[in-house]
């Protein structure tokens, strides 16, 4: 256990971790997915940190977990996970590394949406001699990858995936609305939750109706899972951000900017005195280049600022950044950043947690105001 | 040495060098401020790599380095370089880690602006027992910190560096003309360079002639060091992102695309046929976030595309992003991308080489098309 120390004592930037923040944002989701009679895969591609993991674990109702990289899989794999999802179309050319894992004992179901990326990866599953389950991708929202709920190709990638056996065992379908992340209203966010739900339902009905069996219908996207009112039919839900929260997330009105558990912070380095600036020396390294916010209601530019207590300071935020250098204007400009004087310190709310974090190599936690702990975290492929 | 090996053994995303290109990127630069009668200290934020410095220094006309991290400062310091040069705001929570190195016999010069920053930094730096050589930050372009050459502040910050001998040493001025990334056409560029030199030199005179003693003025940035048509009165060119090049370099004109050194190796993974999608395994982690080609003549999204030759595949380029998903289209709508296979792989240059290199741990460097060695890069701070 690391002494408590505190902020001040940080070499800056660094990334801190609010821990009872991120506990209640873990609680949440657990009571509002068991609720609703099902259980949480979580994503562990934004904190990509075995003890924030325990942490989730601890808050309940959860299964497994869900990757996006072979380096995730690796990764919480050594730390003692063994049912994983990895959660990106497969190719063959990643089996060998699948292969590894699974002759170590982890069990890793795999994704896919064409017949011909079943035909590649069921002869490269052969040669490996695995046999791994396999859940079909869906596109619920034109968002990226997947196949129509209701289009032709569903019931032939099925039957391609089945007639693939042993070497691919099919278990059923998955989705992710990623789309609801441009939700403008809690109406917009409940319809694109019901909208995923039933999607993926009547997926898995017009399997059934072909006679296949299909035991899981995986779906989850932070902001559907949190506004879901109906989550019949549905196995598991798989969400990432909603442990940590961001601007972006707020910005949708998932959360609020007070229940954002990861922050930036940062030093004061300097002043433009005539264009009331304050300059940090954090800049898009230390915040990221994601612009989540740029076009929601509220533009955050690079991140809110905060005093050391956690509490908004004025309406300061990061208008611009620099490699190594953030620059605080007043957003009104009503404010004076140049009050702050070198040496003084701010935290800033990131735009993106998934983004923001992957800076860092380890989270330094807080609790009370003081670190507690210092948490390594994994970044790469 | 690394046994030769082919691209297509390699996992992806990865990060690919392009030695000849980036030899011939380092020749052009040290020729150009060469013969401008000047030399360069490289700056190594963009590449943080022991081995990329070699090449640069292996490329002649260098004298130490520029860092923008004291992570930065460490490694090349570890790497067997003693003269470094601080190029970010100091501040005094920063000297303890510059004394350590000056304990082990670095020579580390630090940067300020401000008369507050002279006087904290004094204060600290007399306690740990440090003597540190001292350059006054310059604004010649609005971009973010530095003093205005011809303002009233610049005297009076020299004073005070004098007046705190021996724990600060006046050296000089430098700055870094950041606007020059905006500029759109050659005579731009030409100009950005002028301002640059005239503004350092202007501030030089002022000080000379108020009776100090100035032995540097160091400038640069990648697009004035090489539009630069005059160089007299400066001591030393500060670069960085020409050893790579990328898509934004290449959009104001500094550079051609078949110049850029760096890409990132990616494999298709899947396809959206209606859309002419093809997606592949490279997502915004993969490329970041930057965007810095948003605003300029043409947008290249998150990266232009081309094949395992290095040639561009038609008008293809990645037009969309998720964390681990990226999706290629062809600009004109004439070409169709779902035409490349599950598996095949492709190189997408980056926007902007600092923020792309940055996501990776190594660079696979390739030479006649395979790949010749493995260099380790530092991230963080």
């Amino acid at each position: 256990m690391t002494t408590k120390r505190p902020l001040t004592e940080l070499q800056t930037p660094a990334l801190l971790l609010d821990r009872a923040r991120m506990r209640a944002n873990i609680k949440r989701m657990a009571d509002h997915v068991g609720k609703l009679g099902t259980v949480i895969r979580p994503h562990v591609k934004t904190h990509k940190s075995a003890q924030v993991m325990q942490d989730v674990i601890a808050g309940g109702n959860t299964q497994g977990i869900t990757v996006s990289t072979l380096r995730e899989a690796e990764y919480f794999f050594d730390q003692g996970e063994r049912d994983i999802l990895y959660a990106v179309g497969i190719i063959p050319s990643k089996l060998e590394a699948i292969a590894a894992l699974v002759a170590r004992g982890a069990r890793i179901k795999i994704i896919l949406d064409s017949v011909e990326a079943a035909r590649l990866v069921a002869e490269k599953a052969a040669e490996l001699g695995l046999s791994l389950p396999v859940l079909i991708e869906l596109d619920v929202d034109g968002h990226r990858s997947g196949i129509a709920p209701d289009g032709d190709q569903l019931i032939p990638v099925a039957d391609a995936v089945l007639q693939s056996a042993p070497h691919l065992r099919f278990r059923g379908v998955m989705t992710h609305a990623g789309e609801s992340y441009h939700a403008t209203s809690e109406a917009d966010l409940k319809a694109a939750a019901r909208n995923e739900r039933d999607m993926s339902v009547h997926a898995a009905d017009r399997l059934r109706q072909a006679g296949i069996e299909v035991d899981e219908v995986s779906i989850g996207a932070t902001p559907t899972g949190l506004f879901a009112e109906d989550l019949s039919g549905i196995t598991e839900v798989r969400v990432g951000v909603y442990v940590f929260f961001d601007l972006v997330m707020a910005g949708i009105g998932v959360c609020d900017t007070s229940e954002i558990a990861l922050s930036v912070l940062a030093s004061v380095i300097g002043h433009q005195a005539d264009k009331q600036w304050a300059i940090t020396d954090a800049g898009w390294m230390a915040m990221s280049r994601d612009r989540g916010t740029a076009n929601q209601a509220v533009d955050q530019g690079y991140g809110l600022v905060l005093g050391l207590d956690g509490e908004p300071m004025e309406d300061f935020f990061v208008a611009r950044t620099n490699q190594e250098h953030g620059i605080i204007e007043s957003r009104s400009g009503a404010g004076d950043p140049t009050r702050l004087a070198i040496g003084d310190r701010v935290r800033i709310l990131p735009n993106h947690a998934c983004a923001t974090a992957s800076e860092y190599d380890r989270y330094y936690v807080i609790e009370d105001g003081e670190i507690v702990a210092e948490w390594p975290r994994i970044n790469g492929w």
